[in-house]
């Protein structure tokens, strides 16, 4: 390859190779796509990384991910203070903000615990989760983790620990997903839809 | 979404989603992955890019991408002058470079002729192979384009105007792919493949 397209194009494709959803076979491919693009799309995309470098910060309050912090959330005086919705990722804020899920706040953890992967509760943002649960304003914590192992393993370990605060700890109902088939779904689901059912 | 991430995130998304092979959801997914790995990532990409909007241009002799002109293919003189392999785009040269399938030298045609999306011999690069073709070196060109409508149409186009040229016309094998099992190959390759059948 070297010989080819030089070690610019070269490193370039490597970089690209390391986002999520590109392999080194279709890196190439949106290497020589920029290549071919290069008004229209290279010279954007790296100004609009260099913008990203210089201004995305995180949010001292939340964990979100913006160009000022606090952020544009934790900023927005229409939410509700007596919600905060603790979520794993800022993808899942992300998410859940595009569903328009809540108009509460937002609490990032980060990660969900996984010792497995050496993911203790050091590195997850639950300190700060206890504090902000002790501001009398707030009345409720919705635990909007993944419904899996480690996502629930952290919520256990977070309601433990929220125990003290005068908070209601809530978590995200588990359910038909809309749209969904009852054939396909797995019997847990099932099982906990006939649980949670609600009045018609 | 403007809401939550901010507008210079939302470009970044936008831009990266314009990608070959990246869709919306995994532009999101793919802008998360970089801010997070600002320094190790990011920045890397942004000024690879950059160097890349700097000094990639295109070959002026054969229409490959390099940092310099003529390419890095071009001016290698351990190749063989007599053989110029005409492919459709620079991916192609690439794929026969990484094979090493050949010691020749390339042209890039830019496109295939599709008059269905107007593109014809006037947007390809055919009077420079042409003129190329008339070099008292050249003994043979090897038309290495897909084996798709488009690709032969080119093909045959490109051996008309080459009859004048003292050279002789060549394309790929037709033939069972290395690894492949007869049983699932298409009838018109299973019948190439036996008439171009080779000694043992």
């Amino acid at each position: 390859m070297a010989s080819v397209a030089g070690p610019e194009i070269d490193r370039l494709i490597q970089l690209l190779a390391r986002l999520p959803g590109l392999g080194p076979r279709s890196a190439r491919r949106a290497a020589l796509h920029l290549i071919k693009k290069r008004e229209a799309l290279m010279t954007p995309l790296a100004s609009a990384l260099q913008v990203a470098i210089d201004r995305i910060q995180i949010c001292e309050i939340c964990g979100n991910i913006d160009t000022r912090s606090p952020c544009t959330v934790c900023t927005d005086m229409r939410r509700d203070p007596s919600i905060i919705v603790v979520v794993a990722d800022v993808a899942d804020l992300w998410a859940l903000e595009r569903a328009g899920a809540t108009n509460g706040f937002y609490h990032v953890l980060g990660a969900t615990l996984s010792p497995l992967d050496g993911v203790g509760p050091q590195d997850l943002t639950i300190d700060a989760l206890v504090s902000r649960a002790h501001d009398p304003r707030v009345t409720e914590i919705v635990l909007a983790l993944n419904a899996t192992v480690d996502g629930q393993t952290t919520a256990h370990y977070i309601t433990d620990l929220l125990g003290e605060a005068n908070v209601k700890v809530t978590r995200l109902a588990h359910g038909v997903p809309v749209g969904g088939e009852l054939d396909y779904l797995d019997e847990g689901t099932l099982s906990a839809a006939m649980r949670q059912r609600t009045p018609f």
